[in-house]
């Protein structure tokens, strides 16, 4: 049975939001070869996660056996999480640009999720070798070489702590130029960032059927 | 009337913070000097912030007099954290590194201070030119040359929104090596972790007189 680990970041809904349309073509790729699959959802917007506290942090170092109620409520919440990645065949992920990184919600699952020991800072994290997909829009162009690229602290940052940190095999999906429909001055890019999405949708559909069919050949 | 604002955002205790206990150097030399001061405290981690929504999202692009209801309510918290920026004469943040960027109670404020055209987005932002001094402690050495050098997302990330997005006069005082005195396998490294701390308190001090300094002398 496939699982699909799907997480959300985006503030808007679906109608405004290109990062969770274009995750939405994965998902519709992955489950068209898996209808009889298990989803596993989280909307970290509509349903954000707490922040990490100290004593969630504390007890992610300790032996659970000693954990104080306290610690043991925190650690319940990060075992979940670890869990459903775990046990995950895939990730997908929604992660727009806000302010040049992550939104503060996937920050926050990231740091519920990584577990020293487990899902990072051992020689095979619990997850590694997942394949996990992407989808890292963002409202300008931060390609290398363009003016804006130093500022790019999204796809830079997932990708060591996705892959190198938790061992994920990562790729990026990446629409460019969404704020260009919708931002005064930015009329002249309109077409690329149709472009840019268009071609979002292809690759995140084409990793869909991809990881779906890999895993049907390894079941 | 000199008006410091100071934010903290490690998860835990000033006992078992250098962050925090750095940013109180600071701040003591600051205080030394304007006794009759404001300080606008935040502790990002005792009382987060709640991460941006949709509708506070749209409210910063957005007509004021044109918000609903509910877009209101969530621009007052961003209007009220812009104007404690705007009234300060300096900044102090207290910015330890989990997993190897910023906390998402940090990122929380940021995605709420950051509205286009007033703290950002403008040739001059609201706060241009205000001294900012960030205590980026970490758990280990992410210095130039360093092994770990392409992992630090949190000083650089905050030198590019506070400094060149926002228009901040940006310092930074960075402990390093902070997980040593707890962590297996980093005992060599002990001595380096406090000559790190001490040097990062003598900084900070400094830093807070001379700004108190320069305050007074504009006055």
């Amino acid at each position: 049975m496939a699982t699909l680990l799907h997480l959300d970041s985006s503030l808007f809904p679906r109608e405004g939001s290109v990062s969770r349309d274009v995750a939405a073509s994965f998902r519709s790729a992955w489950e068209e070869q898996h209808p009889g699959g298990t989803v596993i959802y989280r909307d970290l917007a509509a349903d954000p996660l707490p922040h990490l506290e100290a004593a969630g942090a504390a007890a992610g170092f300790a032996d659970p056996a000693s954990h104080t109620p306290e610690q043991a409520a925190a650690f319940a919440l990060r075992d979940e999480l670890a869990r459903e990645l775990e046990q995950a065949d895939a990730v997908l992920i929604g992660a727009p640009m806000y302010n040049y990184t992550i939104s503060s919600t996937l920050k926050a699952w990231l740091d519920q999720v990584i577990l020293m020991g487990r899902t990072a800072g051992t020689e095979t994290p619990s997850a590694a070798g997942t394949p996990a997909v992407v989808v890292a829009s963002r409202g300008g162009g931060y390609g290398p070489g363009t003016p804006r690229a130093g500022f790019e602290f999204a796809q830079s940052y997932l990708a060591k702590v996705l892959g190198e940190v938790m061992g994920l095999d990562v790729e990026f999906v990446i629409p460019e130029l969404t704020l260009a429909p919708h931002t005064p001055g930015m009329e002249s890019l309109i077409d690329n960032a149709r472009a840019s999405r268009t071609q979002a949708h292809e690759a995140a559909e084409a990793h869909g059927k991809a990881l779906a069919a890999r895993l049907a050949a390894a079941a």
